[in-house]
């Protein structure tokens, strides 16, 4: 049984990856963190977990949570990480964090897109990018994994297969995508009260999104050469889901059915990765509440372009269950313990 | 490890038992019927069970599912169950069964709120009303179990502990009532499309739903009376959730604290019954996706009035998540048996 | 042309009555104070208006704006009408005012539900309760008119044809009520938050809302009795939209078709009243975006008792519309000028 | 003042284009055919226009609906056109149609793209392309006018200024849209009932939706060569709506300022049409229920690529608004009448 605290627990992510963490028969939540919230029981701010999990929330006190929790989670706003996670590690606690923070290999990268200075640089050797179905063996042994952002998650895996097989120009991929609202957090921001946001639909952060730099990081690794995309995030109102429609042109002439099977191929050991039969497609709803990925690939012959549908739950794949997914790695549990349930149709 | 085919597997309410057998640790579904889909993989039908179960479609052959399993749930338009029912008792199979055919004691008032003749009145002995917190040393043993409708889940355990206890006058209760969209099934009809449905709210069938019948039925066994009710049922445009707001008038002065400490006697042995602290009122929600049922109860001491919020998932307690509830009686399990989940807060 | 100001333009009613008056011939908008976007045009706050209305907004110098309109229309927080109203009074202007402040007769009653001491008593001798169809000849000359609450207009216009001629009797009167979210103003409080507030229903402020004693109010007027209800509010996941659920007990025997004439009689006149033909149910799409009212009524024979549904836009009748049904009368124009449009079945 | 008579009145085009008409002070709509609706009152199927407009449906007779009105709108499901149409015509009507019929040049392309043989090729003569902006000095005069698609007018009008300047390549054009379900008409269909449509986010006809050609058609003319195009469309969960995100490769470096005054210059004299200002992003929410069209340009200088946002209501300027603009233009009204409403913000 490990021990796991969750530090920022009353954030959409953490609370997800509590109610995930409920049937998980290897784990403990030992620690629930919350500033907000201290001494309040977290069913009170959550009364879904009322009689299900009915812990008080914790004040952010490293000296007195680390003795509580072997792995710590962390869920915080930017800025408050610094004097969290260096003394966790210090006190030789691992650590899986959910900003910005430990995604990068560059830091010059990081400081520009999220244009303030990294503060703990020192820390990013001891880092890895929690994506398991390309990072699985350095995640067995991080100290610190960084839970890749949502986008990056769909999008990466969606178009990884045609990088790694040479199969698509390295120019003109370009990255359509959506998120339900639960992306922005636990938010009281205007634009998503609820009647500003129900009924709409929008881009954003059109073309300086943060998270076009950690999909580029990770779609030149796996090109070998340095990658610049086109990415559009856009709002849709729903809660929870997400979808990249992915764009690339063709190096030479191929079709649906060659890509779909090169795609169950190139994920034929990842169970969390469903590549769809020919002529079906995902939709958000299928993923959403679990750790699924679903991908389609449809060949465009009159353009020699492929496009590819990458869907993810961005509460799911795309932060808390991938949590889970990683702790499970660095816990050496088989990776789908406490990720058997499938999504929510309804 | 019990055996369980589920009739009716593709709609609402036999998918979301579906889901949550998933989770089962004593239970095998080893046969799942659907005459629209037969041959077909429930998968390809709910895509959010591709990987997790990849069951194919049964046709509705009695004696061929028959030697499947042990216990059928059964989720059936009206009209077929007496072509299934009848057979599979005669093969000394059990039943739990979402239809009104099995709710009721009296005949009578079946047939005349449905309008129909009753098909099967001699298995009515054999058959118990499937609410737990009413019923469990019955259901324990019952051939026939009559899973509850979701109103009459809601409003009988709302109201149980005034009545039983003497509290209210059994004239003038009123139970006004709201569900979520799943409550018509996975229905095509023109008032449940999207565009139809979303952002408008109405009442329906005032004064003339059927499930005003059944919960008379059980009041009346409560109060040892007959007891006749305003039922109003909403619908409100969401998927899943169902509350009711129920008055009653007050026999004598008492405080709300002094109901709540009431209520929480009453259940005080019901997991699944939250009876919330005063000041706290249910959201639709906080029971979402779960078994539970979150009861406020607040008097009104200028009106010596008593208002009781009762809230349950409609396909939760008010449906799937009941049914396996009294599967776990049925099979001698813990209740809570692959229940223990807490809802969707998201 | 009569030249008005809106005074707290910004805010949902606000800006719905501007939408409105663009449609209006013999209204002129001629100055909009909105205190947190003084010197910013209203169409960069909400861009429907681009190219249709691109005003910039006032600051609430009362000096400045009083010179530039007859008629203000007051949609303000709490707190701030004491330091606008009487200096609008003062100069000679006319308002109408959306607080709580002008539609009570009886201070005590206000500054109980309220909680507050009132802050211009001596102004209510000059206002009126602004619901057309109760008070027409008195909004004419007024120089305050206290536009309705939501809840009280859609439940008054419900009830009245009943207590007007006696019908029913005035104990054991309930109303159910539900309300979508732009009833809480434009608000960036987290209850009210899209993922907090989609696929979600819940009771509010059970037995407690200050809407209950203005419904008092003018049904004791209507009865000439002192009346107490019982009033249960509702938040329902859409923008717009209002339906009362009401119940009383009949005091004789009567028919739906009877009370379905009745209210036909009784509205005859009434324009924006639609009392539906026996058998027909008001939804609230049906009367989103208008100045609409619809109403059915249905005897449940059963019980002798009466439940009757009543409809409207929160946002229309329920205030902004209304508010421009009640500058028509005061302006001596046609009620519905710039009404006319119907609502938003999409 | 004109006589308007609307075939297929019914449908969500259809009551839209009725609704809108009722502000109009030029046009009568004389009578209103709903082959499903016969002999029964529009306001009791779409209950918004009970007092408002209670006409009843008429049959599809062509002599007797002939001898109503001289302009006909067309909003027909495929297939029954045909029997329409041609006899209008001989009857010298004037038409705006609303399929696909009337909106290709070449038969071929409208053959193939829709696999059936054209029914009235000898009809394509007389008929123009509804697009004001595009077309209006041939809309003047056109017997039959076919409405342009919601995408093609959205994606088109977005595009058009990039094409006709020469400031992008041909190749590389990718539009990615999604739609609200309105867009799917008021259907029955499965996959958009409620509960399967809300929470859901999907791709739809992925490289094989019918729009593709028509856009190509448009941006061919425009730019003088042969376009192909990437077109995605997807449906999002809210009812009114239509998102455009386009990405064309710049031919020389260039500004987002320099664009958007290239676009506001291009549109200067078209009303319906807002160019934002640099900076600002459209939302559906801003255009829907109007027949404005907001578009934004942004410069990505990474990439020197170029990403427009284009908005339309599917419902507003890309189908039933833009009819009303077009049968402004056909009777010589200013084009604004009627449509000076701004949109709904709620």
């Amino acid at each position: 049984m490990i021990n796991v605290g969750i530090i920022g627990a009353t954030g959409y992510v953490g609370i997800e990856i509590l109610r995930l963490l409920q049937k998980h028969p290897g784990v403990k939540v030992t620690s629930i963190v919350s500033q907000n919230f201290v001494g309040q029981k977290v069913s009170d701010i959550y009364p879904t977990l009322r009689n299900v999990f009915d812990m008080k929330c914790d004040a952010l006190d490293i000296e007195s949570i680390s003795k509580k929790a072997d792995i710590f989670v962390t869920a915080l706003p930017h800025g408050v990480s610094k004097e969290v996670i260096p003394k966790l590690i210090a006190l030789d606690k691992r650590v899986i964090d959910h900003s910005g923070d430990f995604r990068y290999k560059n830091v010059e990268v990081y400081e520009k897109w999220y244009g303030i200075t990294h503060q703990m640089p020192e820390l990013l050797e001891m880092s890895v990018y929690g994506l398991p179905e390309l990072y699985r063996d350095k995640i067995k042994d991080a100290k610190i994994v960084g839970n890749p952002g949502c986008y990056p998650t769909c999008s990466i895996l969606g178009i990884a297969p045609l990088l790694k097989n040479n199969i698509i120009e390295t120019k003109n991929i370009i990255i359509d995508a959506a998120s339900g609202v639960t992306g922005a957090g636990r938010s009281t921001d205007l634009p998503y009260q609820f009647c500003e946001c129900t009924e709409n639909y929008k881009a954003y952060k059109v073309s300086n999104h943060r998270h076009t730099s950690e999909i580029e990081q990770e779609l030149s690794f796996l090109a070998n050469e340095d990658i610049l995309i086109s990415f559009t995030p856009h709002l849709v109102p729903m809660k929870r889901g997400m979808l990249a429609t992915i764009y690339g042109n063709l190096k030479t002439e191929t079709s649906t059915s060659e890509l779909v099977n090169l795609y169950k191929e190139f994920y034929k050991n990842e169970y969390f990765v469903r590549v769809l039969d020919e002529g079906k497609l995902p939709e958000t709803k299928f993923t959403a509440g679990s750790n699924f990925i679903d991908i389609s690939v449809v060949v465009d012959k009159r353009l020699n372009r492929v496009v590819v549908l990458s869907c993810v739950d961005n509460l799911g794949k795309g932060a808390s269950a991938q949590a889970v997914q990683d702790l499970n790695i660095m816990c050496g549990y088989d990776e789908k313990t406490g990720l058997e349930s499938p999504g929510l149709y309804l």
